[in-house]
């Protein structure tokens, strides 16, 4: 039935591209760490494969995509070539490498909610796995990188709940049996744009509260 | 064969009080970091449902009980969600993470090797296997807070040790043909209590030879 | 087809040497690291298992030898045991860790690709599983002693290319149809030296342009 909807030449299409802009952001975080050409494309691969292989493993795709599929392998590959010959003066690398990041976010939470879906699993999971695919390369990459992962930092900006939006449209349209490359677009956008702005206006995650308030009171004890 | 010894619903909710605690334990652990909200509750799921998940994934149950079962992924966050608003002091914190692991260290091991078993592995395989889920979860709890984890830091009271003792009780009670309610609980206790034990008295692993010695010289050259 | 040019009896006993001289490196790093006895058998296994792991699971072979050998499972305690004990003095033990790390390379990156072949994958795709084969215990070990994995690192002499070497010798003799004991063994060999040359020779991957060149004038500005 998706594949009606949502034709596979489409969904390989959106992979790519995700692939694509995941390995960008690994690649240029592994400039910005000092790693050597070998470092950059490991880091390419693992941001950009990492979180699909992960969701292709828990639904029992194997051998997964990204080893069955010349594209997806060579793909990061060339991005981390891209960025290793032609990669920005560093001090614009931060914001290259969130962009970037924000795309891929946005691509891999549909994609992957849809292809869970497509293996059978329910609703709930197959949001929770599209949320898992979105996040899951970066967090191996902040892991290789010997990082906590930004994912989880109180101090960094919104990053799961803008995938965690898209996924949750297209489980809704799935649900309502609007699923098409209208409302996945609509999907993608959304967490894409969703992650600019939390990127743009500082928007974070409460601590939990008693660590929150101490941390508010901590200034007007101090004078 | 075990199912009529060991049936499904006791073996679930064993798995579900093993989830919520690990949870506890993870989500505590967040706080301690200074993680935000999500990432509280991504450590409780990774914590609880890491160790089970990579069991699942080696004897290829997928996709793993994790995403199939609902509760299994809601636990975490309300375990989660209970921490988040509800967490005691901070001074408190540490006897509570490790009075819930030890709870999580002795049902999972249990739980762990029963479901390796049922899956036709060895005796030996299943109960590595159910040691891995035991700790598992912990390990990536661990490396994803960037720490090395405590299960092979040299300063940490015996960690593996009793889930090791929990997992040759239900091998050797499976051999025996002797594998029950009462064996697996007896399983769960000893595991439990002994890892309580090994903290209370600061029971340690040996060090390798020489470094050990070295260190034991140590004071004596200083004067 | 390969079954007969390269006997499983062969294939079994490379794995198992290739196992061995992982563990001896995953253990001895965990001496270095000051970890305890269980730190030290957890890191051998890791070390050992963990690229063939990574390889069964993508290649869906279920479960994984690791977990139906035992002999794959009792060698790293073995290797673990002997450093335990017999351990040489802590300044030679980077040495020893890089010759034992050397040799496990050239194994892995050629049972590996073998493997991956044997089920059904690509001839690319079976090089860079057998390089992940290779590689993948390594970085398993050094995520878990917290240390960025010296895959990664500009500052190590190359590790990389003699596992793809390795990796590729295999796929073109499968190729051309050459694959043998001999072909096989050259390309162990031929990677364990290349190896060894390359830590000999400081031979070292360049970073990316704009980093190294500013790397490199920074001696020249400071007079």
């Amino acid at each position: 039935m998706l594949q009606e909807l949502f034709t596979p030449s489409v969904q390989h299409w959106l992979d790519l591209v995700g692939i694509f802009v995941f390995a960008i952001s690994g690649a240029l975080l592994a400039v910005r760490k000092n790693f050597d050409v070998f470092g950059i494309a490991v880091l390419a691969e693992v941001t950009a494969l990492g979180g699909g292989l992960f969701r292709d493993l828990i639904i029992g795709a194997v051998p997964p995509s990204a080893f069955t599929d010349l594209g997806y392998f060579v793909t990061p590959l060339v991005a981390a070539a891209l960025v290793f010959f032609l990669h920005p003066e560093v001090e614009r690398t931060q914001v290259a490498v969130n962009i970037f990041d924000a795309a891929g976010l946005g691509l891999f939470c549909v994609t992957g909610t849809v292809k869970a879906y497509d293996y059978g699993l329910g609703l709930t999971a197959s949001a929770a796995l599209g949320l898992a695919t979105a996040v899951g390369g970066g967090v191996l990459r902040d892991i290789i990188a010997n990082e906590v992962p930004s994912l989880v930092r109180w101090d960094r900006d919104l990053y799961a709940v803008p995938a965690m939006v898209g996924s949750t449209i297209i489980v809704v349209a799935i649900h309502f049996d609007a699923l098409s490359a209208f409302t996945s677009g609509a999907a993608v956008v959304t967490a894409f744009v969703l992650r600019l702005l939390a990127m743009r206006f500082h928007w974070r995650a409460p601590r939990a509260w008693h660590r929150r308030s101490s941390a508010t009171e901590l200034p007007e004890e101090t004078p």
